[in-house]
């Protein structure tokens, strides 16, 4: 029940207004006959948390790429491929070529919504442009590596060529690139790649010359945006032959490959997760232009299999540094959680449009998990280093391997997927924030900024994920006409309170289904919507099939999950440190500490492990389940200590050290 | 004290024997002015757990060896190499010539002591031996993979090429070849090798070509044991200059390569296992013919250092899938323990090359651990079929990855390493078991046979490990001189009782020191001793450090350790189960289970996991620490289950399922 005297929200569906809303210049828009629940809306991210994130990417990513493809030997690839430089073909892999495509994707949503007079970028681009266009082979074939190192031997090897993924880069590209600047260089080059593709693949009987996947799925769900972006039916028809190729053995069913099983019939995700992921958000896509049921459902039985199974707690996906690949059904290890910083892109694009396809706010839960957690700790506060993997722990006398796997910053990688992977998330990051439907406009993820759905604009101000206060105000409204305003009420979520002109309910009688807080009105310019999410500290502990955390806790608050650092805890390592859950977690916000962050302090004590020998294992108390983990145990409870827990997203800033997210009670 | 009348032991030193016991023909053989405090002895296994074991590697598994290596394609690049044969060099790796060396070991160690009139082995053996010297080239330089696949070009990649690996090989299988048939043609070959080698590998200023190390070590221990055959002093020599150059930077400080640090700085056990563990071989078999004490005390720091932080309870080794390398201090994952076969044979000779310098009973404690857990689990119970990894878990769900990494036992890998390597430590298995010095002989592992050193000599009868009794009579026996008689008490042995003539003592007041239970007094033939361990079950804890198991216990019984399989646990999978340890554990030896074992059933319940949807993560009680991991736990204690534990050894003979060693306690 409301608390205050009010008008109830009507229970009638609302009239739909004149239009739909207009499709938003992001990274997803779907086409005209797509059976979606929402279509995407456009946030323009004006203050906060995340606009400091996008004006370091502005500032600094996103100006250092050019120099550092350059310096790794991605333009001169593709120089060398034009015939405009002479010398070796640099790089260790068949698909550098992407880095430079990524790199084109962030810096056009970055021209289309940051910095649309940035002329020097926008010079950059033009610049980068030219030269993918005239590495291009005249029957539209582009890879430098198979024109350079491979002799232009085409599509022989599909299991790990990489052509069709960096196709599927480059459609993106020229996409991004046409929807940001209305100039069709890129995309020209992109469509003849993509005619070229369409020429050569096909179902047997097909005419074509070849039926073949990729081993790395991506061309799929580019394939739908080059649909979208063209009004071709051809391409979308061309992505939905290759999703559902897939499966068949044409890669020798390997799982790695996304070869195993047909989606339609796959029970769990598997195999490579960025592979895995990509190939996701491509049937997603296929499914939401097509209708195609049976492929909706099995991209929701798949997503909720590995969300419920296969899910670190930051969002993180991948247990396994070798092959990269997700692991078994609640296989989740700390120290070797593989969590590739391209894997959580990649889940938040999967999301995204598994959000927009059901209208289930779940998938933006898992967004807002992933954006704050296993996505962000991949990028450093100042812009200008990366993670690659992204672990949970880091342990005491840690032996860092270095190179791509390194628990340390790098400016670059040997394969350099992931920092120009993150600039084009950051880039068009208000793309993945609302949406909107006939019947109104959806907040998914909180910023203050300006959300817009064709006639409808909200203005935020809000402090989070700091503070849990979001305050709303119309700006833009048809008259005459009630429409509901959608807030997500996050899962992690517990109380809350929402005002809305002169009625207020907290979470015992807000009007939410399935996380959506759904306010109807006629609503008038100026009127104002004050959420206030609760933001106590939480100790969280996992499902008990998660043999990794047994016994363990770990520290959050809203969407962060916090860990310990080396850096805050002097005087010992962080591998005794034991958590008390009885005593009460505090919250300091520090603005000096790692850019300004919250912390969370608990009571906590070093255990006194008693000398075992040379023998890590002995007889076990047959006392409860507390103390048998301990051979030795028991023999002094150890200092007290308080534990200083920072955001995880902000961990390996300072200097190096060990690191854990989940804290052991005893 | 003594619970019966008895001359108690004399505490002076006895007056040593006549002459030192005589080196058996085994896998080492000390050099006469090594600084040991053991010298091998000989153990012939007549009967009981090895003998079976030993009785089918004679009969099944080495007798299939040169099929094996038919099919695969080793011989068939030794008659490239020799120009008796056409074709392409077959298989995948630099260093397929050891799959035949190891073999020719394992044979000639079964000729010797299993199967001396064993006339169509003996053929087959010198059939392959005259292969490999027609491949040798005429400088001595044998490697058929650079002979065929690289064109000749030698030592030109010493970081993959296994060169000097492959000579290790080779030249272990020469010394075996000649101690057990007393024939010189395979030890000619490996030395006109070792010859070659040391003409080409040198210091700086040597006047040596090439100043290098091998990327994968196994030639040092070798050098070492072939300066011992030989009594060429300039095979330790070289031994002594590729021990101590690496970790200078020579393949470019790569742990993973044993280049990171030089030995006598390491402070762990690093990098790839096996590759650690030969280097650490050959250190000790250095140090032990050297008196080198610097190098003596880093062998010991590293294998304290390694045992109390890197070895799982099987005495597996390697944390990592990725590299095949050791984890960090405390990582030792279940689900992803790598724990190569080939990195148990390794620790077992490394561990008894330490039992022999020290003297000290926590080496072949270690020795016992890793034979019958972490090696012999490698070996299928018909001979016929191997692992390659040996994990402590394989989850409910489990999506094999087929391969050399499979749950799955195989006929032979792509990367054969293991299976020969087994087939030599099991022929020449009774090598490990004994030793003698000055003052008598040492009883390092129990089993049915005759232990001999020098002039002394005990037959043993034994149902060990399944039965604690072992019952000792003197055979042979110098008179009038007093001798030791010493017993490894296993340092998972809580309580024994020893009889020994007239005296009879226990854990309280036997004389044991460090390990030892050392019996002396003047023998006659047919004196005996009757030792006998409780093998009560136990649970076992690990330190709280490896996180991997906290809130579990293992079980074990003497010296196995305990695992559960599926097929023993019909209804449900195996990760829902959880042990009670405040109900007793029974024993029943089952003669029909898996070649006849001894099972341990504990009680324990099946986990009724509540619906925790989408999220595996969520609040924890602020209870203690047993109800924390468990969200939502505690909505029913489910139903109770018979726990059925096998020895982990005798794991994945029947149909594929899930198994864990490490069980929950809630």
């Amino acid at each position: 029940m409301p608390r205050t005297r009010s008008t109830a929200p009507s229970a009638a569906p609302p009239a739909p207004p004149a239009a739909p809303p207009a499709a938003a210049p992001g990274p997803v828009r779907l086409g005209p006959d797509a059976r979606a629940a929402f279509r995407p809306a456009a946030v323009d991210i004006t203050a906060g948390f995340w606009h400091t994130r996008q004006e370091t990417n502005a500032r600094v990513s996103v100006p250092q790429g050019p120099g550092l493809l350059e310096s790794a030997g991605n333009l001169h690839n593709l120089r060398l491929a034009a015939g405009t430089a002479e010398g070796a073909f640099r790089g260790a892999y068949p698909f550098v070529d992407t880095d430079v495509y990524k790199w084109l994707e962030a810096a056009s949503w970055q021209l289309a919504q940051h910095r649309p007079d940035d002329a020097e970028l926008a010079a950059e681009v033009e610049r980068i442009v030219a030269l993918v266009a005239a590495a291009q082979q005249p029957d539209g074939y582009l890879n430098t590596w198979f024109q350079l190192v491979k002799g232009g031997e085409r599509y022989q090897d599909l299991r790990w060529g990489h052509e069709l993924y960096c196709a599927g880069h480059l459609l993106q590209a020229g996409v991004a690139h046409h929807r940001a600047t209305g100039r069709t260089g890129l995309l020209d080059t992109a469509r003849r790649f993509a005619d070229h593709i369409g020429s050569v693949f096909g179902p047997p009987g097909s005419g074509r010359p070849v039926d073949g996947i990729d081993g790395h799925p991506e061309v799929e769900t580019a394939l739908v945006e080059l649909y979208r972006e063209t009004g071709e039916r051809r391409y979308l028809e061309l992505a939905a032959y290759f999703v559902d190729r897939h499966g068949h053995g044409l890669l020798g069913h390997e799982a790695y490959c996304q070869d195993r099983v047909p989606l339609r019939e796959a029970v769990n995700v598997e195999g490579h997760a960025v592979r895995q992921l990509y190939l996701l958000a491509g049937a997603t896509d296929l499914a939401t232009e097509t209708g195609d049921a049976e492929l909706r459902t099995a991209t929701e039985r798949l997503w909720h299999a590995m969300t419920a199974t296969k899910t670190h707690l930051t969002g993180g996906l991948g247990a396994h540094h070798d092959r990269e690949d997700f692991g078994d059904p609640y296989e989740l290890p700390n120290e070797r959680a593989y969590c590739e910083t391209c894997a959580a892109i990649a889940s938040v694009q999967w999301s995204w449009r598994m959000a927009l396809l059901t209208g289930e706010a779940r998938y933006s839960d898992l967004v807002e998990r992933t954006l704050y957690n296993g996505f962000l700790a991949g990028v450093s506060l100042d812009g200008e280093r990366w993670l690659y993997v992204n672990p949970l722990q880091v342990r005491d006398g840690h032996t860092d391997p270095g190179g791509d796997q390194s628990a340390r910053r790098t400016r670059w990688f040997r394969c350099a997927c992931c920092p120009p992977n993150a600039m084009r998330l950051l880039a068009g990051l208000g793309h993945y924030f609302a949406s909107g439907d006939e019947q109104g406009l959806q907040i998914h993820q909180f910023t203050s900024g300006r959300y817009a759905a064709g006639p409808l604009a909200v203005r935020a101000e809000t402090g989070y994920p700091w503070h849990g206060t979001v305050a709303l105000t119309v700006e833009d409204t048809p008259s005459g006409r009630p429409w509901t305003l959608a807030l997500r009420i996050p899962q992690w979520c517990r109380a809350f309170r929402v005002g809305c002109g002169e009625s207020a309910y907290d979470q015992d009688d807000a009007p939410v289904t399935d996380g959506w807080l759904r306010l109807t009105r006629e609503w008038a310019p100026g009127d104002r919507v004050v959420l206030d999410l609760a933001l106590e500290p939480r100790l969280t502990a996992a499902d008990p099939r998660v043999d990794a955390v047994r016994g363990c806790v770990a520290v959050e608050r809203g969407p962060l999950v916090y860990c310990l650092e080396q850096a805050d805890h002097p005087g010992g390592g962080l591998d005794d440190l034991v958590l008390d859950p009885t005593r009460p977690l505090t919250v300091e916000h520090r603005p000096e500490l790692l850019g300004g962050v919250t912390t969370v302090v608990a009571a906590g004590r070093r255990r006194r492990p008693a000398d075992r020998g040379w023998w890590p294992y002995g007889t076990a108390p047959d006392a409860g389940p507390g103390s048998a983990a301990a051979p030795g145990d028991g023999e002094g409870d150890g200092d007290s200590v308080e534990l200083t827990a920072v955001p995880y997203h902000a961990w390996a800033n300072r200097e190096d050290g060990a690191m854990r997210v989940w804290l052991p009670l005893s």
